[in-house]
């Protein structure tokens, strides 16, 4: 089969870019690499996969009749790039190989019959929905760092999307910090699967976000798939079959404690000290938090590093509202984390002793919540 | 030995950047991962040292008598740069610990003795002269890019400085690629001995050379050590001890075929076609040139990889002067190195046949000059 595609160099960049994202360069299934170009008269259409996310999008331009080939998606996205910006291009196909041309120069690339190509087939979407782009962003980012990396307990891979009977509910945890954010439910999402987005499905969502034309995004749901179309790039993607753990049972609601703090005070503290545990990892990153309520109103930070035993303190002020003293241990890179997503200047902790979960939120806001694992230090 | 000094974060803090830029982290001997602090009443000596080059520097500040100690460098340099802008940083230390203050936080490191800690001692240097910084430092990136990795041929591992009879010449070669730099001989370098500086000396020198007053930089010669002092930064470093080669052997003298490039056109090109030797490395880093005289004038690119079969081939105009065509292949990325170092825009090729070493300078400039060697393609 053999075709032929023009079009801008302009033009094909950005939707090349953006479909190759979800391909890679090595790969042990060779056709995987590679990107299925479908030609037409008036159109080439992309596409490229990784047998979990299928990512599509098309450039208009001249054509040939329609054909379909498949070739190296990396190499043909940083042949594209380097040509010069004004460049047209001309890509040809036969069985053999494929040619792109662009003014002086030209280049030669190995082909893959497109009938190799798996594409992802059946699809029945019974939840259709719009959410608004800003706020899905938002939300996504706020959560994300949560998500496990452990993958025996591959159902913590990702952020759990569910209707929690006050909206559409995300939440990723680790076993050792949650995080929760919440969207007003969209119309259309009633009765919708609670379902668990894949790490590299939101990575993906969250890079392409900032593209949605008119602040929304289209986002189909099944038990086992979700689909999405942002700015002309159509994504279908598999999502994690699993159980999410019933994770309410870790969220404390009777903590007692209620202290008032500056989040970038607390940062910056809490960076400071974190110095001397450079090079530590696991118990070696506690940081023992000592909330005290009058006369003082402190939070003293206090970090030891067990090694070589450089050891830091510091103490910053708060509001205790209503509170007894807790002194508790955080491995201090986790706080960090939910610091760094926390939205807002001023937060509150709720605690209970040195042995219970800890949460956090936003000053006046129900969410988001985070949730911390006491550790011992 | 007990000890104190009181100085602003901000005049500390560039100092202690410059001179814990010698010393690493983690090290077999503990002592050298610290620096050594020498406390007077009103400065306060930082030194660190790898063994091979020794860096100190003076802050003011107010000091307890004369004391000294050492301690880890790396951890107290992330101290002091996350204190806020307008801290004063207070250092007291005694035998065990050094204690680190600064509004509300407080640090505590391990010290080790001062009389642990190396110093670099005999200094007899027979050979001071001033260097323009600017261009040595234009000189220094110009040929650094040749230096060669390869430890059995240590002596390679530096650039190489003599007086080659019309002034300082900088050499650097890895046996495939050479380049080749000189400055005006300065005053008082006559009869220097001929040396090699380290590559982590020349980094170094790259590094600071920026800070140097008055744009010059004094620099002192032995047959085996090195000493500079930048802004207030004096380092110490030995010379590499072996023989470099005669490197004149292999820059050609009477090659014939001369034709002039544009290197921004030359750059580009050879940029898109390696792109299809992405992942290649040694002989598949194989470009041809095939350098045309009349009616074309025009110089060719072809790559080829053999792996999966791609090409690329491209072609740019030149104009040959009074020569033969010539094709010839050379490794693409050293062929790029050299490209990014050469000066200016318009260049000359002087080529012998397709087994022969080539050269390239700046048109209109004897130096820098460049020698590649080709590789059967």
């Amino acid at each position: 089969m053999s075709g032929r595609f023009t079009t801008p160099r302009e033009t094909l960049l950005p939707v090349l870019a953006a479909v190759k994202d979800v391909i890679e360069r090595r790969n042990t299934i060779p056709v995987l690499s590679n990107l299925m170009l479908s030609v037409t008269s008036d159109s080439m259409r992309l596409t490229g996969t990784n047998l979990d996310i299928e990512a599509s999008a098309s450039v208009e331009g001249q054509g040939s009749e329609a054909a379909t080939t498949t070739l190296p998606g990396a190499m043909l996205h940083d042949v594209v790039r380097k040509l010069p910006e004004a460049a047209d291009v001309e890509i040809t196909f036969d069985e053999q190989t494929a040619t792109i041309k662009a003014g002086r120069s030209r280049f030669s690339l190995p082909v893959l019959p497109a009938s190799d190509f798996p594409i992802m087939s059946g699809h029945e979407f019974g939840h259709r929905f719009a959410l608004p782009a800003k706020e899905l962003a938002t939300a996504l980012a706020t959560v994300a760092f949560a998500i496990s990396t452990e993958e025996t307990r591959y159902y913590l891979n990702g952020i759990f999307w569910h209707l929690d009977g006050e909206g559409l509910a995300m939440v990723a945890t680790d076993g050792h910090r949650l995080a929760k954010a919440r969207l007003a439910t969209p119309e259309g999402a009633e009765g919708m699967p609670a379902v668990i987005l894949p790490r590299r499905v939101v990575d993906l969502l969250s890079k392409r976000l900032p593209d949605a034309k008119d602040g929304t995004i289209a986002i189909e749901l099944s038990e086992t798939k979700i689909a999405f179309d942002i700015a002309g790039l159509s994504v279908i993607a598999k999502l994690i079959d699993g159980n999410y753990p019933d994770y309410m049972r870790v969220v404390p609601t009777g903590n007692a404690n209620l202290f008032r703090f500056s989040k970038p005070s607390l940062k910056e503290a809490l960076d400071r000290v974190s110095t001397v545990l450079a090079g530590s990892s696991g118990q070696g990153n506690g940081v023992k938090l000592g909330w005290n309520t009058g006369p003082t109103n402190q939070l003293t930070l206090d970090a030891l590093n067990r090694e070589h035993l450089g050891s830091a303190n510091e103490a910053i002020d708060i509001d205790p509202l209503d509170s007894a003293q807790v002194e508790i241990g955080f491995n201090g890179r986790y706080c960090q984390d939910m610091l760094n997503a926390a939205p807002g200047d001023m937060m509150l902790a709720e605690l209970g002793d040195a042995g219970s979960p800890a949460l956090f939120r936003p000053e006046g806001q129900a969410m988001p919540l985070f949730v911390l694992m006491p550790m011992r230090v």
